[in-house]
């Protein structure tokens, strides 16, 4: 006999099958819908109230540090794109095309933004004269188009995606290089801090650094399935694209040259993280932070105590209001499926009220990472809930690095590498540069590729490449992306 | 002999060629650029940061009455756009589509979102069920494209802008109407008191609302030019676009019904509107609220006192620091040029300091509006300067009251209304209601057309329409639109 499964909970489970949990996830819990638009999804209220949140407190420290916000048109001429051979060829096949406006065909056809360097770097062409005009920071928060062939997967891989795109100008290649610490310290801030998601700062390989770019680094973030997100990224572009784009200034001894940039960025992908790394088999787990209504008020209602309870509920919400709570007062709804609603939908605490609470002037507080319910008198519901609130995003960060330390391994034998990353791990290897190495991963076992460089800074010396059995130059983490 | 000017300055004055005034201002102040995208501009930092601080503003107003935001993907599908015909025939001709996707050609071409209603309410189709699932309040934070093969003009005119578009659905006329008065209410405030902006609320013709709508309202500001901008609008949709995309809901009597909805917009062209009403001869002015920096400061150096000087100017940059003060310290260039330059980019309060000055422990006070300087104590300063800017503010709104009020003409004789409205007027006139007499407006004089029906509840009775001499039925305004 099939076992009984409610329609509005999640119906697999995170560990037997990842893929078919995350999609029914995203769509249960009112995140996220496709589309007519095929590959392309509807941010619903509920992930793009944590998008703009994000956006806010990310912008706000851009700003501190000097950062200043553009827009700049939606479409590239085709021309413009073609300018810089290498980053062409990195976009090109994944380009949608606008070539027709109302019934007449356009000249020249343009680009939907893939990214917007050329756009932007034309303009700068233009606006820069001398050292007096830099640095220019300049960022902006937009969406762009990728036209993947492969599976949608919401926030992972969507055509288009929300995303910001900082391109800064400098007079000198140190001081583009410093703008990394800060930016990528930025980045670090806010994942950690906000989604209560730890990552690995780490320089990829030529083979797999930015196209365009001289170096590329991103954080690193891992999934419960041992899957490797890419996040928020560095690319440090020295002069390629000034040589490109004509982008020259007057240097303080009067002389041209061409400028310094960079480019970095973080996208709508972080989401997915977020929501992939805390969620469990009962639906949502969103950090406090980043959740709109953080408490959830359920009345147990029974006939001749309804008009009492119900007023308290008033109150409480009242008392809660910097919470914003929701209340569940459905008739006909049995407070056990309430319960269940709220976890699907990732409510961080939920409070229930009954008569013989009341009587006792208490409530029962539920948190939606487990552990019992816990009596909390009326008086000191404000400042509890607060520090649990603040004890559930520290729970959930420590969660989150403990996953991640535990799947950081470290081998010299190729086929213990493949054991491992099939375990669900990224793997610290020794390496010897070579981008043909690096190529042959995928022979090694399907999808392993290389992550990162590693940067502890440990000796090297004496050991062999994993791939070819020649002189090690630096250890590289291994493994398989999502 | 040519009148010198200088290069940085405007060389046209805003009463003698208000179009190559407005372009000079915009590209000078370096608020917009134009792009290698023909039609599209840049927003660059000084224009970008205004829109998101009056965004941001608006957007907490919305969400207080209940409003939420989503993201819909930029894609419309042909087939989707295709499917309210009248909708389709307001937008088609300047849809841009893209056909191709690397060099692969779609099966079906998209348009880029010129407004979101089919792609939306595709999705609600969905998603409602029954009247428990409404009101549903949405909103989003966009740009939008509509191919114009007019001339661009930044802000006023460009073929893709920034904008909001809420779509609301009700269970009944009557709540879907009520919203007009809220969301109005809303534009009307943050244009009045952030943009410093005094506007007309007005009804639309049933010729010239939106195509889809019922009935549409917009706020209506005047330009010093006497020509009418339509700013943020309010359609009120009844059931036609629930028809077309088949919006169902079961009523709270257990009914099925088409549900009742709204759409309503502001647009990046109050930019526009805000930068021409306030603005004069030397440059940009621009409503102290949405102004980033607040205070600029020019110290007045000589060899003997610079050292003194300058370290009193960190020391008022430290004490303004809410107002976010710019100090002009560059050697060799000359205050009176100093003074142009803040001038021509709108700065609200200009302070110098010399060794005089120092001496009393005074600054000078110059508004960007005019007026002689002032000396104020540098003990006062913090409250004086507070108090200019909330001074300058008001000044600005009561100045473009005065305007509105002064360009408010009436007539029931067509060669007068043309004399009005070329000297810069609108006009109310009494008028038929007949679609034939609005065609024919553009007979009497180029470019007239109307703007909006009166609501002054004034009596008609009596009165005869302006172009056929037939019984009135109520009275229109006319003029020319920018």
């Amino acid at each position: 006999m099939a076992k009984k499964v409610s329609k509005e909970g999640l119906t697999v489970k995170k560990a037997d099958d990842f893929s078919e949990w995350y999609q029914q996830l995203m769509i249960k819990s009112e995140l996220a819908d496709y589309s007519k638009v095929s590959g392309c999804i509807v941010f619903r209220p509920r992930s793009q109230w944590i998008w703009e949140k994000f956006v806010r407190e990310t912008d706000d420290l851009f700003k501190e540090v000097g950062v200043e916000n553009v827009m700049f048109p939606l479409f590239i001429p085709e021309s413009l794109l073609l300018k810089e051979a290498d980053h062409v060829e990195g976009f090109a096949p994944e380009v949608a095309w606008v070539t027709h406006a109302g019934d007449k065909e356009l000249n020249e056809k343009l680009a939907i933004r893939p990214t917007s360097e050329a756009i932007i770097y034309d303009s700068y062409s233009k606006w820069i004269r001398s050292y007096n005009d830099l640095p220019m920071r300049y960022n902006q928060w937009c969406s762009v188009v990728r036209w993947e062939f492969k599976n949608p997967v919401p926030f992972f891989r969507t055509r288009e995606f929300q995303w910001n795109e900082g391109h800064t100008v400098f007079a000198t290649a140190d001081e583009a290089i410093a703008e990394g610490k800060e930016i990528l310290g930025i980045y670090d801030k806010v994942c950690s801090e906000m989604m209560a998601l730890p990552g690995i700062i780490g320089r990829k390989t030529e083979k797999e650094k930015f196209a365009g770019a001289v170096s590329t680094d991103k954080i690193h973030y891992v999934l419960s399935n041992g899957r490797v997100i890419e996040g928020p990224c560095f690319h440090y572009d020295g002069q390629n694209f000034a040589k490109a784009y004509d982008i020259k200034f007057l240097n303080e001894k009067g002389e041209e040259d061409y400028v310094y940039q960079n480019t970095w960025a973080i996208t709508t992908r972080m989401l997915g993280a977020m929501f992939t790394v805390h969620s469990d088999d009962n639906g949502l787990v969103i950090p406090p932070r980043l959740c709109k209504n953080k408490v959830g008020i359920v009345p147990i209602l029974f006939e001749d105590s309804k008009d009492k309870v119900l007023a308290k509920v008033e109150e409480l919400k009242y008392k809660l209001k910097d919470f914003a709570p929701l209340c569940d007062l459905r008739e006909g709804v049995s407070p056990g499926r309430k319960f269940a609603g709220m976890e699907l939908k990732g409510m961080p605490l939920r409070i229930e009220l009954g008569p013989r609470d009341l009587e006792k002037g208490v409530v029962m507080i539920a948190k939606r990472t487990g552990g019992d319910k816990i009596e909390v008198k009326i008086e000191d519901l404000v400042l509890k809930v607060g520090m649990m609130l603040d004890e559930m995003q520290h729970e959930l960060y420590d969660n989150a690095k403990e996953l991640l330390e535990s799947r950081m391994k470290r081998s010299e034998d190729s086929g213990e590498v493949v054991e491992m990353v099939k375990g669900g791990n990224m793997v610290k290897v020794p390496f010897c540069k070579g981008e043909a190495c690096e190529g042959k991963l995928k022979e090694i076992m399907p999808g392993l590729k290389s992550l990162f460089i590693d940067s502890d800074g440990e000796s090297i010396e004496e050991k062999k490449c994993l791939v070819c059995g020649e002189h090690a130059e630096y250890y590289l983490w291994v493994g398989r992306t999502y």
